[in-house]
């Protein structure tokens, strides 16, 4: 008895000693695409490194104090969501139809839990609702209305749609369609315009009980039509976490990386083909680039390493680790 | 010069001859579940049988004359979607709304193109629709209003929601309130009763040009709630095809099946471990049950082997072959 007792003891420790010594680590993006030296100004970069920061720093503060990394995860989304600056929440571009549709979704690396929310318009933290799916329903996905019920019945915040409005994103819509007008593309086609077509934000985080969450929140594509809903809520495709091999979130033209599953399948070359999160990371991207897309992904493992690869001209992105070191980067 | 051309017309040759040499094959379900002897009289054993026979021998018919796996797929769906046997298209169950809210994807496996809808309630064909979207538009994912009108410029069959509803579902959504009240559940929760949650369809094919296709339509679950979309429209859970690996159509409990990426966690398997439709089959069925998940998939590769591996009472299922030869199941 005292023997069984003795080995629970010592496996409880155990336990807890790996799991104390896994030192948390956060890595986010806020956007992938036509991001160079020429279209933004100092202060606009000084504005984007100051956010990045924010959103680091939000999200290392949970983990510092042994918070999940799930709960670091949407700290850092909020943050970027309330800010003007990208494509999520606050900042989200405009339908065609001149409204902001949200989609977004999250995920628990050690549960394999998932929450998502596609085209709603009034809730003013789309990840929150994500988390909170998760949480507190049977369900991963929800809808429109129903999301929005759903986020009302459990005391989400929510603000009127005129929230979301920004000259900047307003402006971009107009443009998108005078180019469109120039085009006279057919009907159910896009403008396939580049610089408006990214600026989705995502988080990776490892906590220090050696768990994984991702999390993405986007506005989805200026000038979108027909309810389109594209990679960040898919649970596999935008974003994906498991501790058995990584967790990702993933910015960039939401039908390629559909298409290609790119979040599972970088999760798999690194559980079946033991890749290095840098060597899944490239071959997925060459896959989106080989079918015509573009965009980039964060990557995060289980033992720290992390990968930022992206086929575009910048991405907003940077990582924080335990000991407060952190880099903000633009440009390739 | 001439040397070069004999070169071409070979490769040409050797190309026509392998192509030709694939035999076309079309495999089936029409959803897993709580499905037993006890459960079903002869007659309706019967009417099954009669409607998968139909909708196998609608797709090979198409993969006879020369036509593609994606129209065959579609082809085979849209007979289940047309029966009220299927929880799909006319079959469809009532959500807690007293609505019928469809979801579809179809993908092909030579291109990875791909097209899905969700909480569509009237377009009276939802395969039709996905392969639509994924044809004529340059998105993949299109839910709500926004498909429907999408639908209408495109010209597909629309039809007063009126025309989903069917006496049979009707009874299983008051039967499904009945025992939700009993059970007091809070809400955002659903009510977990195996006997309603099942009854998606789906199909895989392979055609004489060795191109796979996977195609998924669904009513979802009888008493969901909140505009829930399932694992059915979901490319990579409940839809996915690749020329490289093979094709899946899934039918169970949609959150764990999109929680566990099934589709291409078959098709990664298949492809990075080089295991047999079966053993991939079998092997992401059971980690499935092991979140506490049940259903079934069909799985095909571009050989012509395939596999129906489900972890519940029965599924409706069967396969078609070149010659003719075929088979349905019900039971284990």
């Amino acid at each position: 008895m005292i023997k069984r007792l003795l080995s629970y003891f010592f496996v409880f420790f155990a336990f807890n000693t790996i799991a104390q010594n896994v030192k948390p680590i956060l890595v986010i993006h806020g956007g992938a695409g036509t991001i160079s030296k020429a279209n933004l100004t100092p202060e606009q970069e000084k504005e984007y490194h100051f956010v990045l920061n924010q959103a680091l720093e939000a999200g290392m503060k949970i983990l510092q104090n042994g918070g999940t990394s799930l709960n670091a995860v949407e700290a850092s989304i909020k943050i970027m969501e309330d800010s003007p600056l990208f494509n999520a929440g606050k900042g989200s571009v405009f339908t065609s139809e001149g409204k902001n549709e949200m989609d977004a979704a999250i995920m628990d690396g050690k549960t394999l839990k998932a929450g998502s929310v596609a085209g709603v318009t009034t809730i003013k933290n789309p990840i929150s609702c994500a988390k909170t799916i998760m949480q507190k329903s049977e369900h991963v996905m929800l809808i429109g209305k129903g999301a929005e019920s759903f986020a009302k019945e459990q005391g989400l915040e929510l603000v009127d749609p005129s929230y979301f409005y920004t000259d900047e994103r307003y402006k971009q819509l107009k443009k998108a369609k005078e180019i469109e007008e120039k085009n006279k593309k057919g009907s159910g086609k896009i403008d396939v315009w580049k610089d408006y077509k990214f600026g989705t934000v995502g988080a990776v985080a490892l906590d220090k009980y050696g768990n994984l969450a991702a999390g993405t929140s986007t506005g989805g594509m200026t000038n979108k039509k027909f309810n389109r809903v594209g990679d960040a809520p898919i649970i596999g495709a935008g974003t994906y976490a498991n501790n058995k091999s990584c967790a990702v979130s993933g910015t960039g033209w939401g039908e390629f990386f559909i298409r290609t599953v790119v979040g599972h399948d970088i999760s798999a070359l690194v559980e079946y083909k033991n890749y290095s999160v840098k060597k899944a990371g490239e071959v997925v991207i060459k896959k989106v680039s080989d079918l015509g897309g573009d965009g980039g992904v964060i990557i995060l493992d289980s033992k720290g390493n992390f990968s930022m690869p992206f086929n575009t001209e910048g991405m907003y992105r940077g990582y924080i680790k335990a000991n407060g070191e952190s880099k903000t980067f633009i440009y390739k």
